[in-house]
């Protein structure tokens, strides 16, 4: 058996509260044989700007390009509100995007019968709620440039943020969206504001495109204005089955599709590269959480999404989606025996912490 | 009584059916002798180009700028997909916006009583729903430059949208949320991605600053991610009074919020400039829905957020606000009554088509 590198990195806030407890199930993984794994950690964030002066190590930033799977916690928090813009936590997390071109950010939308009352939206509009959002991570207005703050000679300021977008950006992620598509719902919807924006626009024509050029004319095609989506999204979200979007709009989108299930510390996100020769991609597996600096070092925080993020990547990286699906089953299962951290307790529910729902997790999977 | 001058740009698809409803309003209104009006009526979208080969036409412009208050219906359908992009319907819209220097968009979602089950969420958070999204309207990417689509010497194409902000945007639209939070909550939320854009980082900045410098302190000020806002937004709408965000946030994050009420239908906006010497300011009144061609022409289009936008015009354009509470609690009372178009229908309730809900409102008013 072949050994696998994973590197954590922990990173802010809750970040290594909820890692410890991906170690907890690593451990049952390796103890098992399950897989042969070699575990390094590094630093993200403010904690390796607290360290190394930069959000993110140049040493990290290899490390992470040599792993199998990337695992991060979160980055930021108040603590950093004064560090220079190019230092800031996010900027950490934003270059390793950027230098492993890790171009799709899947984050699924899944709603645990368990919590289903615990959303916001009626119960019917979202039990059974599986979607997934296929974001573009590595273009748009995140990287574009020009992005700068001038000087105008009238004493004012000027920012300007860039939105590109070439053809062949486009086109790997749509194929990303119709491949997952195929072994899901079968459609697809694209959004974007093509009635507003050139990007939007050639965003529609290459989508459509490649639908038909690439043969996933299987997959069933709808395209969507991003706020018209939004809408959608809010009234009837069962309705949806992958979303393709760009970095900006799939931001926004996916924080608050996260947020209709009623369980935001519950949901995880793939990044994944492109796959190179040997079937092999680089990937970064994160919770769609925050790093919560309110509630850290307070041991309550829900370790699930980001144990959710390791199943991910057992599935997509790592060879194992039978294993992946165990450890989904273990989630829902203690969750179905009532355990539920402080976000997303209701009446009648058992109160943990952080390392209880985590044990817990790690003995019935 | 000096006369006022309104002029009406039903637009296309369901423009004309609900902008029949505010003439019918507007005759109560004259009948009374409440406001002299001189009322005169353009084109704009697709029946402009169809008419005209343009989206608005000079002449159109240049009477919407003379305009004590112009009311539009909706532009945009599939009619005119193949237009060249610069004719679209939504051209029109946006020239207006802009030649008009309309930069402050107003857009109240408020939770009607009577509609709160109607919401897709629970009841409990979206009764007596009442907050303002304060929309800048004349910048961001939906104006800046360069913006296009370049080829590519490999063959493929490039598309570029430009974010720009200048000081004195966002200070302007700054004091339009201070100033209507006074007589509001109280209470401003700003929300842009500093974290990831430049103008994110240079509204946040200036927001602060004007916040302080511009004597509105009484007003507590407080900043969000956007796209934190965006899930805020779906868990405790009540907790918002006003939020103040760029162009292209305040259209996703006003659309999520329309649907928050369970009455997109029912939501007027008012795009307003800036005053004149004399108090005067440009304006342009429409719903916050759009055309929806797929019902057009059938008479059951939902007329009331073009009447409560006529309810705005009355408010911030034509200097009689007390007739504008009028106009919002006959609209009120006749949902109290049972009446409900299609979009709001439910059990037990009256459907109505769109005259006979007109009409009702006008007789209540
Ligand atoms: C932390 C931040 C830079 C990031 C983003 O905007 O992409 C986050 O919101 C996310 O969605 O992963
Ligand atoms: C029709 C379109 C150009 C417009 C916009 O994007 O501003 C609409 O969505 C709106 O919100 O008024």
């Amino acid at each position: 058996m072949a050994t696998q590198n994973i590197l954590l990195l922990p990173g802010d806030g809750i970040g290594p509260e909820v890692m410890a407890e991906v170690r907890r199930v690593l451990a049952v993984i390796e103890a098992r044989g399950v897989l042969s794994l070699s575990i390094d950690e590094g630093l993200v964030g403010g904690a390796a700007y607290d360290a190394h002066g930069v959000a993110v190590s140049d040493g990290d930033v290899e490390k992470a390009k040599a792993a199998d799977a990337v695992l991060l916690g979160a980055v930021g928090g108040p603590k950093w509100d004064g560090v220079p813009y190019e230092h800031r936590p996010e900027a950490g997390l934003l270059r390793l995007r950027k230098d492993l071109e890790l171009f799709a950010n899947l984050r699924p939308a899944i709603c645990y019968p368990a919590l289903a009352d615990s959303s916001a939206l009626k119960r019917e509009l979202v039990d059974g709620l599986d979607l997934m959002i296929v974001r573009e991570l590595t273009g748009g207005v995140y990287f574009g440039e020009p992005k700068e703050i001038t000087d105008l000679p009238n004493g004012q300021k000027r920012a300007v943020d860039t939105q590109v977008y070439e053809t062949y950006e486009i086109e790997r992620i749509a194929k990303v969206a119709f491949e997952l598509a195929r072994v899901r719902g079968g459609r697809v919807t694209s959004a974007e504001k093509r009635n507003v924006m050139k990007s939007g626009l050639l965003w529609n024509q290459v989508v459509t495109a490649i639908h038909k050029s690439g043969g996933y004319e299987d997959v069933k095609l709808d395209h969507m204005l991003a706020d018209a989506l939004g809408m959608q999204l809010v009234r009837a979200p069962k309705e949806f089955d992958v979303i393709v979007t760009d970095n900006l709009f799939g931001d926004i989108l996916s924080d608050v599709a996260s947020m209709l299930t009623g369980s935001l510390g519950m949901l995880p996100s793939a990044s994944l590269g492109a796959e190179d020769e040997n079937g092999r991609r680089k990937s970064l597996y994160e919770p769609v959480h925050g790093s919560a600096p309110d509630i850290a070092g307070k041991g309550i925080a829900n370790p699930l999404a980001m144990i959710a993020s390791l199943a991910m990547a057992l599935k997509y990286s790592l060879g194992k989606p039978d294993v992946a699906d165990l450890l989904d089953k273990a989630i829902s299962e203690t969750l179905g025996e009532g355990l539920r951290t402080g976000d997303i307790w209701s009446e009648g529910m058992t109160k943990v912490g952080t390392t209880e729902m985590g044990s817990a997790v790690a003995k019935k999977f």
